[in-house]
């Protein structure tokens, strides 16, 4: 029985088909559908200023920047859920994408997870971006549906 | 509305549970289960015997051999979905695996493939079997639900 179906999102457009087919089959299955965008904190801590020097004012900006578009990306998801009379929940998360995804499919028990083929980081050649390519080699139980751009 | 659901199996353990899954999914979906065994062409006119020497008589009893084999698995399967109410069909075709999955889910106008991330000959170290690699990177429109083996 499959109640729960996690779709993480980084606002790409492989995510976003991978969203409307999730919203599709969680109506279609009654399920629950949990969006979940991860805020990359390897794109803003991988400059390596010395810590004492490190421009707060800088760094956090970006950090809200990022925040500001995750919760852009969750929430449009999150109206289409809501358009179709599927129940749904937003989460966000600052971390690691595949971690944190593996992580949060693990803590919904999700029975199911939906994404793209390829997020914004990927190369266009790659059959899987990098994060779909370590959701399914980390991931040990959750079925991983793929959704090509 | 997913009501076609291609399953290729190749009778491996992976493939097995991707097939549990599908049928379970495809129950709460009543969806339509295409349950299909490719028999790989290329494991037995891979020998480059001259045609005048070809003993037929040992080419053609491998290739029943697969086809046994393969009515075994898909035969399986379709009895799980007999045993839970859902609709099923079998198809077996010879030739190349990835090939015959993409014409086959397009004919079928399948709306999603359900498959393990590993068949039989797959490398253990590789996230996905060759196979399974191909029908998503070929594979333009329908999305690809790959479970761990």
């Amino acid at each position: 029985m499959i109640s729960t179906i996690l779709v993480p999102t980084d606002g790409s457009r492989a995510a976003q088909k991978a969203a409307m087919y999730a919203v599709d089959i969680a109506k279609q299955l009654k399920a629950l559908v949990i969006v979940l965008s991860v805020i990359d904190k390897r794109s803003f801590t991988g400059q390596t200023v010395p810590s004492t020097e490190t421009a707060r004012h800088v760094i956090e900006p970006i950090e809200d920047y990022l925040k500001e578009a995750a919760e852009g990306y969750v929430g449009e998801i999150k109206k289409l859920c809501d358009k179709n009379g599927v129940q749904s929940k937003t989460v966000i998360t600052a971390g690691h994408p595949v971690k944190d995804i593996v992580k949060e499919a693990s803590r919904a028990k999700a029975n199911m997870i939906i994404m793209g083929s390829h997020g914004k980081s990927a190369l266009a050649a790659a059959v899987l971006g990098s994060v779909t390519y370590g959701v399914i080699h980390k991931e040990t139980k959750i079925p991983v549906l793929v959704v090509r751009r």
